[in-house]
C-alpha cells in the first residue's frame, strides 16, 4: 500500500510482434492523481449524474465518438497488442454496442430497481410508513483495464460503461500494454463528456509505469469502488488495499479461471471430431488470452478419448503460433509450462524460438484424479494452452470436479441420452461456476441482460456480481430508501406519477402505473 | 483467527434486572461445531432447498411453531433480557410475520430474479446463444444473533428467514445474553424442519461461551456466507477472518450507527414540543438499545433550540431508568459516557447507582463544528443516550453532516416551506445513509419490500445489502447463467413454459408469459 515514489514514471509501448519500442508515455504523478480523483468527487457531489437522461446521452455520445474514430483506434490497437484487425473490429463494435445497451437500460429506468411501499396504518405489528427505495451511485469508480481486451474491457469497456450507467464518475488506470490505444479511446470519451455538457471530471484516464498509480488510486479516499480484470495476484493486491483503507470499499475483481470442460464418452462418439475442432478454436482464438479460454478438459479413458487428445494435438500443431500480448504474458506462460512438471506435454514444442512474442499452442495431459493432490495443475495458464485430464469413470470425474475452485464458466458435452448423468454433473458445475454451458465453448461472452461473467472465488472477489451484461451496474450502486419523504426531495423514479414511466414494484406488485394518491 | 481451546466452555444466563445467575449453558466443542457445519454442507449439496415449495413450507412451519410456543418464549425472553412483555410480544409477531412474508416472496418466485435471453442468430457483433440466469443459494450461512433483538434479529430472525428463503442451511451462533430464549426458538425451528420432512442439518444453533465458537464458525471451510448484527469491533473481527480464509466469503455485518437527526429552526417553531417528545421516546424506547436509536441531533442555536434541549433533558429525567440487556452493555455505556469528556452532560446523573443493569437516560451537548475534530463524539453509545449538537447556520450544519461516517439512517425535520434547504440537506443525507427519513424517528423498521436496513461503512461491511426487508435474500445468493441448456437440467424458474408462473425478464421485457418455443 502507498505510493512507491521511486517507481519509474515513464514507459514505452511495445509492438509485441517484433519487440520494437513504440512511443514513450509518462505515468501520472501523485499530484495529478490527486487532482483527477478530486475532480471526480466534485462531479459526484454535484449530483449531475443522477439524471438518467444525461447518463443515457453520455453513453450514446461515447459510442458515437468511438465509431467515428474506430479506424485509428483499431490500427494503433493492432500495433500495440498484435491482435488481428478482425478481432479488434469486432471488439470495437462490442464496445460501442454495450455503451448503447446500457443507455437503453438507463432510459428504461431498470438500473434503479425502484420499489415503493405506500403507507399502511393497518400493517402489523406496527403501522407502515411510506417507503420508497432505489439504487443510487456509490461514487467515483477506479477502473483497471485488462491487457487482453484493449477496447471491450479497457478504457471505455464494460466496467466504464456500467459505472457511468450507474451514475459514477470513472478514473481509469490504463494498461501499459496498449497505452496509445487507451489514450485515443480516452480522448473519444472526453469529447463525448464535453459534447453533452458534463464536467471534465466525469471521466479520466491515467497512465501508469508500475503498480504505484493503481495502488494509490485504490487507496485514495475519494474512490468509492474498484473494477478490475486481470491476474489473481493483481486483483487480490487491490482487494487487500481496499480492505485496509480507513473506509473499506467494494472491489469487483475478475481474476481468471480454468473454465473446465467435461466431455463424456457418448459425446465423443456422437461428435468427437467437431469437439476437437471447437476446442482448438477456443484454446487458440485471440492467442488463448481470454478469461474464458477452456484450460482444463475432462476426457474419458478409452479409444474415443485418445482419438480426441491426438486430434487436438494435431490441430494445435497446425495452428499458426499466435503473437502474445506482451513479454510478461509470454514469459509467464513459458514459466508456467516449465512448472507443469508432472503433466506430460502432448503437442507443440513450447520452447521453440520464434520471433517476438509468438508462442506455439501446447497441450498437456494427466489423470483427473491428480487434480485434488496437485494444485499446480489448477494454475491458470494464460495463452494457447490446454490441459487434458483423463478419467476412468463417473466417480473419478465427479471427485475431480468437486476439487475445482470457483470458476467463471464450466461446460458439459454429454450425449443426447445422458439425462441423468447430465443432471449430476450439472449440479456440481452450478456450484462451481457463474456460467454453465452445454454443448458449446465458453469463449465469446454475449452482452445481454442474462449474461453472468463472474463466479465464486477465486474467479472473482465477489460472487454476487458480473462484469458483463446489463446487471453489471449493480457493482457500483447501493440501495437507499426514502421514508415519508415529501415529493420535492424524491428522485423522479420514486414520485407518485412515475414521470419516467419506469417499472417499479409498488406494494409488492411489478407495475408501470402511477401510485394512486 | 483459530479456536482458542482455553476459552471457558460453560456460561450462565443472567437476569439483568437483578444480576441473578440463571441456568448454565455449555458452549459447542470444536467437534460438535464441525459436525454441525458438515451436516449443513450435506443439506446444501443434496439440493433439497432448491425447491421453492419446500422453502415456503418450511418458513410457514417455523412461523406456526413460534406462534404456538410464543408464551413460553416471551416469558423466558423477559427474564433473560429485561425487555418488557409488550416489546417482546411485538417482536415475536414481527418474527413470525417476516417468516411468512419471505414465504410469500419464495412462492411468487421473486427471489430468483429470473432473466432469459433467447437465442438470436442476428445478434451483433456475434450470434447470441440462449442464456437463462437466476440467483442460486451460496451455501451454509453462519448467523450471529444480536443481543438487543432476542427474537427478530436472533435465532429465527430476519437473517435466518432470509437465508432459508434464499435456500441456504443456517448455523446460528446464539447470543449469550439470551441462551434459553434462543434454545426455545431453535427447538421450534427444528420441529418445523422435521415437520416438513427436511434433514435436521437444515438448521442448527450453537451456544458459545466466548468468541472461539463464532470465530471457528466463520473460518470453517463449509460456511459460505456470514450474517452479523452487533458491534463494530465484533463485525470487523469476523470480516477479517472471512477475508483471511483460503476461500474468502462474503460477510454482511450491520455494526450500528449514530442515526443523525437534523432539526431546523422552522421545524422547532412549528412543532418543537412534539419533536422533544418523539425524540425522547426514540432515545429511551427499548432502553435506547436499538441500532436505529437517534444518537446525534443537530439543533439550531437560539431560543427554540435551547428550549428543545431543556425539554429533552426534562423528559429524559422523568423517564424510568430502563434495564439494559446485560452487564457488558451497561459498563460499555458508562465507560463511553466517561470518555465523552469534552461534551457537557445536560441531564441525568449517569453514575447514580441503581439496581442491576438499570441506567438513567442521559443527554449531552456540544457544538456541531466540533464533530470534524473530535472523533470521540462519533462513537456509538448504545443505550439511553443522545448527543445534541448546536449549529449557528447552514454552513456549520452542512460541514458537520459532511464529516459524518456512513449511517444506517439519517433524518430531517424541516419546516413546511424549507424546500430548498431540504433538498440541500437531503443530498448529503442520501450520501451518508441507507435510509433517509422525513419528519419521523428512525426506530421501528418495517419489514417490507422497500425497506433498506444497511448503509455505507462503518454502518455495515457492504453497502449493497440490507438485513431487513424482502431484498435481504440477496446477501445469500449469487447469479448463475445456463447457456444453451437442455430443458431437463434447467431449474423450473427458467423453463420455457414458466411452470411456477413467476415474473421474468425475457428478451429485456418483464413478463409472466411462457417463452415462445
Amino acid at each position: 500500500m502507498g505510493t512507491d515514489v521511486a517507481a519509474p514514471l515513464t514507459f514505452n509501448a511495445v509492438d509485441p510482434s517484433t519487440g520494437e519500442s513504440l512511443r514513450e508515455y509518462v505515468g501520472a504523478t501523485p499530484d495529478a492523481l490527486d487532482a483527477t480523483v478530486e475532480a471526480a468527487v466534485e462531479v459526484h457531489r454535484s449530483g449531475v449524474l443522477l439524471d438518467p437522461g444525461v447518463r443515457a446521452r453520455l453513453l450514446r455520445a461515447i459510442a458515437a465518438e468511438l465509431r467515428a474514430d474506430g479506424e485509428a483506434i483499431v490500427a494503433l490497437g493492432q500495433r500495440e497488442t498484435g491482435l488481428p484487425a478482425g478481432r479488434l473490429n469486432g471488439e470495437l463494435e462490442r464496445t460501442w454496442r454495450q455503451l448503447e445497451a446500457f443507455a437503453d437500460v438507463v432510459e428504461a429506468g431498470d438500473d434503479a430497481e425502484a420499489i415503493i411501499d405506500t403507507a399502511d396504518a393497518d400493517w402489523r405489528p406496527v403501522a407502515r410508513p411510506d417507503l420508497r427505495r432505489m439504487l443510487v451511485p456509490l461514487g467515483p469508480v477506479a477502473m483497471f483495464g485488462a491487457s487482453n481486451f484493449p477496447l471491450a474491457f479497457s478504457t471505455a469497456g464494460g466496467d466504464t460503461a456500467a459505472a457511468l450507467a450507474a451514475g459514477c464518475p470513472v478514473v481509469v488506470k490504463g494498461h501499459r500494454s496498449h497505452p496509445g490505444t487507451g489514450e485515443l479511446v480516452a480522448a473519444a470519451v472526453s469529447r463525448a463528456v464535453a459534447a453533452v455538457g458534463l464536467p471534465a471530471g466525469t471521466f479520466a484516464s491515467l497512465h501508469a509505469a508500475g503498480r504505484n498509480v493503481g495502488e494509490a488510486l485504490v487507496a485514495h479516499p475519494g474512490i468509492a469502488a474498484v473494477a478490475f480484470t486481470g491476474s489473481h495476484q493483481g486483483g487480490m493486491a487491490l482487494q487487500r488495499i481496499a480492505q485496509a483503507r480507513p473506509v473499506p470499499i467494494p472491489v469487483f475483481a475478475e481474476m481468471g479461471s480454468n473454465n473446465p470442460l467435461v466431455m463424456t464418452a457418448a459425446a465423443l462418439a456422437e461428435r468427437g471430431e467437431q469437439l476437437a475442432t471447437g476446442l482448438v478454436g477456443a484454446v487458440t482464438g485471440s492467442g488463448g488470452q481470454l478469461c474464458t479460454k477452456p484450460g482444463i478438459v475432462f476426457v474419458p479413458d478409452g479409444e474415443a478419448g485418445e482419438r480426441l487428445i491426438a486430434e487436438v494435438g494435431r490441430l494445435l500443431d497446425e495452428t499458426e503460433p499466435p503473437i502474445l500480448l506482451n513479454a510478461s504474458i509470454h514469459s509467464g506462460l513459458r514459466d508456467g509450462l516449465e512448472r507443469l512438471q508432472a503433466a506430460r506435454i502432448t503437442s507443440g514444442d513450447e520452447r521453440e524460438a520464434l520471433q517476438g512474442c509468438r508462442q506455439r499452442p501446447v497441450a498437456a495431459r494427466d489423470r483427473a484424479a491428480r487434480l485434488a493432490q496437485e494444485p499446480e495443475l489448477l494454475e491458470e495458464r494464460f495463452g494457447p494452452f490446454v490441459l487434458m485430464l483423463t478419467y476412468a469413470d463417473e466417480a473419478e470425474l465427479l471427485d475431480a470436479l468437486a476439487a475445482l475452485p470457483g470458476q467463471l464458466t464450466a461446460t458439459l458435452h454429454a450425449g443426447a441420452d445422458e439425462q441423468e448423468l447430465s443432471a449430476r454433473v450439472s449440479a456440481i458445475l452450478v456450484e462451481k461456476a457463474g456460467r454453465v454451458l452445454y454443448d458449446g465453448f465458453p469463449t465469446g461472452v454475449a452482452v445481454t441482460w442474462a449474461m453472468q461473467h463472474g463466479g465464486p472465488y477465486p474467479a472473482t472477489t465477489d460472487p454476487a456480481h458480473t462484469s458483463v451484461g446489463m446487471t453489471g451496474t449493480r457493482r457500483f450502486m447501493r440501495p437507499v430508501v426514502w421514508q415519508s419523504a415529501p415529493a420535492h426531495v424524491l428522485p423522479l423514479q420514486l414520485r407518485d406519477d412515475n414521470p419516467l414511466g419506469i417499472w417499479r414494484r409498488v406494494d409488492g406488485v411489478l407495475t408501470r402505473d402511477a401510485v394512486a394518491a
